[in-house]
């Protein structure tokens, strides 16, 4: 069959416009289009939320900041030998500026502050926490609510622990309140996963009034859990920061001073491999959490701690530093966006978020073609989170979802992924459309 | 009542040759001993295996290995980004190099063994190990080993699971093989702690006849694990380094690969806040294992680990720097050795190791009075390690044992720190054997 109208004139009408013919002729030359990208031969990543090595380099003056004995002492301590469990005092009040909490709030660990909420629910599920009846291992059912689309690796803890997963859908103000409310008049509902600033994947800020709603609340189970993962706070990277409410002293207010432990780490802010991370709670979580994680360790990497506090020194020159990182971020955002609206805007099978800030861009396309788009980016070189990644236990519901993570390759290689992204893309939704 | 003899004479005589007049006598000349040490407001620690700010200045070098962005780069990998869970390919071969195993059988953790032992137990306990029918947590009762005395913290970490600890003696070949290879044959017995080299406290190396047993071990649990925590793997302060076997590959030739973990670290090596770690399995094991840790972690902090390699090279590199640990280590140990020969020896009441490795000299003073000569060292300002430490649950069923960890001060400060402890002996033990 020949086509006969100009490809760009096709390209630029909504698919649901177009008849039988018109798509088939469309499909002939996406396919076209396809086939000479995967006989390019690319190679190109945009699988996971990797800085890259321009970020990496910017702070290179951090492996240098301790170079002798002298340099490893802190308020008395030497942070080369054993001892302080919980972090470094200037570790601590590094963090508490950066969350605006008291230090005495903060539990600070090592590289990952995923393990730290592994930690938590891990403790829970084995000794229980402050509030907990029983260890969470003696319940007959543990449920736990997923804000969805979100992190993967959150949803992966819990459910690694048998956990019963439950969507909670995301709006343009955080989780879906309402739906959180109802839900934990539910005993065995036991915590929730939040990303309150920059949302993993869709860049979402909580509204002022999310973040209250969750302070406020007053589920069944003694030992909720708000697992609020700030691990964006300070990642702008369009814009001015913007400030964040103190949940730690919110759920204090509200009566229920144990119902949430925050999370931060310097991973996009220093090196993702040898950064420092941190854990905030109530003064009697952490010292609850200090005597089970005793039990397991003398105390995390205090050299590296101290290097980061002597590097990173205190919020403000924090925020500078995040300004370098985003210079380095935007034009890769910016990227992505335009090849988006330049060649999937008009044809009106999917919508994007335009975040200012974190690390993804979260895309729903055409409902039942986001495993085909992705299992098509892969033969053609470019590997994405792995379709249903944003949904418990890996299944979208809607196989609509997309996480593009766009901070590791250079703009150039960008661009070139975005367009085998963007044909992707077509070829799926113009396969449903034709075989229906 | 006056002393009619004078003290050197009582002083030298075994305590069990006195008469109740003579011990009084000696009593008072004590009494008075310790009440000036207490007047001298002394404030001396000998409770950790600490190393001393001489043996962390040994190694000042390692802050300055790394020093920009292409240091970083090893083998293709970035150390500085994600990824890499296992650790760093030149890492795991540093460590098998020195446990003289397989690169592919260990996994490089960070600053603490103690935490991958903590990660075996607790997911044996959620997840069950490779051979498990079960969680631990599953099952009715759980067993396990601990031959005393021994480390506190490896009792503590299975105690914290609730699992029954069982005392196994140990002899001057390691722990009592006939009463383990007796104990396995019950099923709810699931493992054993083990210090091969240099335990801890005693400081005894296992017998090759010892090694052999455990590695050619039945035990009726198809998921029993040998905890081999090879600590003092190359930490000897007298004498040449003696050689270890791998006990991994015995395990697997004697049937049952999958039986034991080993763990060492460069705590005592390098820096014990900021130092790195390893766990070593059958291949199959850390296949496993990296399957469970990859839900908390994205890897450990792999820039430490880089440093490590770039400044320890290999197990000569590493035997080389050790002797350099044992110049400081020796004359301590020599200290601790005389002062007990001297003051304790001829009284009779007490016996200790004389190791040539590890940090800890081990004492069994008379039964009933350690507990109250540690209350007496801690009033006259020296700290030690709690009395019945080295037992599980933290009791010694004699009263007897107490360990001694003289790495930390300074030989100047031992001698009078031992001094005390001289005096807390001997007058706990006078006071025992005049109220009988």
């Amino acid at each position: 069959m020949v086509c006969k109208q100009p490809e760009r004139e096709i390209f630029m009408s909504s698919y649901s416009s177009l008849n039988q013919a018109e798509l088939r002729c469309e499909y002939e030359s996406v396919t076209a289009a396809f086939d000479a990208c995967k006989a390019r031969g690319l190679k190109l990543n945009m699988a996971r939320g990797k800085p890259s090595k321009l970020q990496l380099d910017l702070v290179s003056d951090i492996l240098t900041v301790l170079t002798d004995p002298d340099d490893c002492i802190t308020d008395g301590v030497d942070a080369r030998n054993y001892g302080e469990l919980e972090g470094l005092k200037c570790a601590r009040e590094y963090w508490a500026d950066v969350l605006g909490c008291k230090w005495t709030e903060t539990f600070v660990g090592g590289a990952a502050s995923l393990t730290l909420m592994y930690d938590v629910i891990s403790k829970a599920y084995t000794h229980g926490l402050v509030d907990s009846p029983r260890p969470w291992c003696k319940e007959e059912t543990v449920k736990f609510l997923c804000p969805s689309p979100g992190y993967d690796r959150h949803f992966r803890i819990t459910e690694s622990f048998g956990f019963e997963l439950i969507t909670v859908p995301m709006t343009a103000d955080g989780p879906d309140m309402d739906m959180v409310e109802e839900l934990v008049k539910d005993s065995a509902v036991k915590g929730i996963w939040c990303v309150p600033k920059y949302s993993n994947p869709e860049g979402v800020i909580y509204a002022d009034e999310t973040v209250r709603r969750f302070a406020a609340l007053k589920p069944v189970a003694p030992d909720f859990v708000i697992m609020w993962d700030n691990a964006y706070c300070v990642h702008e990277f369009a814009g001015e920061f913007k400030p964040f409410a103190d949940i730690i002293s919110m759920c204090a207010e509200a009566g229920r001073p144990n119902m949430v432990y925050e999370f931060a780490s310097t991973s996009k802010i220093t090196f993702p491999g040898a950064g420092i991370s941190v854990m905030a709670s109530s003064e009697e979580n952490i010292c609850y959490m200090t005597k089970l994680m005793g039990v397991q360790m003398i105390s995390y990497d205090k050299v590296n701690q101290l290097r980061h506090v002597r590097y990173l020194k205190d919020k403000a020159t924090t925020l500078e530093l995040m300004k370098r990182h985003a210079q380095l971020m935007a034009p890769k955002f910016q990227m992505v966006l335009s090849k988006l609206e330049e060649n999937i805007a008009p044809l009106g099978f999917a919508s994007w978020n335009k975040p200012t800030g974190g690390y993804f861009v979260s895309l729903n396309t055409m409902p039942g073609t986001a495993k085909r788009a992705l299992a098509l980016c892969a033969e053609a070189g470019v590997t994405m989170t792995g379709a249903g990644a944003t949904y418990p236990y890996g299944i979208d519901p809607n196989d609509s979802n997309i996480r593009i993570a766009p901070s590791l390759p250079p703009v150039e290689e960008l661009e070139k992924a975005m367009d085998v992204f963007c044909i992707c893309l077509k070829m799926a939704a113009l396969e449903k459309l034709l075989e229906s």
